[in-house]
């Protein structure tokens, strides 16, 4: 199973960092031999990004982890995280779709890094793709 | 960019085929070398499954399609859509996980076929995973 960089995403991250990304706006900038593969996105509200982690650099993959690096969080297995240093370091996004001009997709909310590899774009569909039953154990909502 | 599969995916379901996939169950067996990084995800009601679509056969991959092959729905790109033929093959789903027996994740709604290989599980947070002022273009609603 071999992936290949559908686009790249660009904004004014350069270095990892434990931030709010829920404002920032990054610009997906799509292989222009797939730009017509976008036609009708721009008609959802949100769409899902699919990237490489391409700045995590550990060979190893602790198996058990503090979630993001916080001893007082219970130590829990690494699929009970996000942590970006996982077997297959895909990181999965949901972010308003801004616009789209082209090739161009500018999204607010991708806490991906500058430079990353995107591998897929799916659109948004609520239900489908929400749980609104959803429940997490309270070391999540106690953060 | 070189994905392993960290399981597989075991359910009834052997051919592609247009079926509501609400209520199967599946069985998602992680590789017993990575049992303890599931440990915590049995307090998460609802779990993200990406999973590799091995059964796409078709090479070519169209930039524009009919949703679901449905000559009434409008011709969009395949970015906005959900169709297994992409440039990457990787299907995400949200689904509700019924129960965790060591290495083996017993979900209800996953619309995978038998033997997908399993690329990656992470927690699902509401919030963060779902948008709810999300909208859709009218051909979706209308589905």
């Amino acid at each position: 199973m071999t992936l290949k960089a559908i686009g790249i995403v660009r904004n004014e991250i350069k270095q990892p960092a434990r931030r709010d990304w829920g404002e920032t706006v990054s610009e997906i900038v799509i292989d222009p031999g797939l730009t017509e593969a976008l036609d009708g996105l721009e008609d959802f509200s949100h769409i899902i990004v699919l990237y490489w982690m391409h700045q995590v650099i550990s060979r190893e993959v602790p198996l058990k982890i503090h979630p993001m690096g916080r001893q007082e969080l219970p130590l829990v297995g690494l699929f009970a995280a996000r942590t970006p240093n996982r077997p297959n370091r895909i990181g999965k996004a949901t972010v308003r779709l801004l616009q789209r001009q082209g090739n161009i997709l500018m999204v607010r909310g991708l806490d991906a890094l500058d430079g990353s590899p995107v591998i897929d774009i799916k659109p948004y569909l609520p239900g489908y793709d929400s749980a609104t039953d959803a429940t997490v154990p309270q070391w999540i909502t106690n953060q």
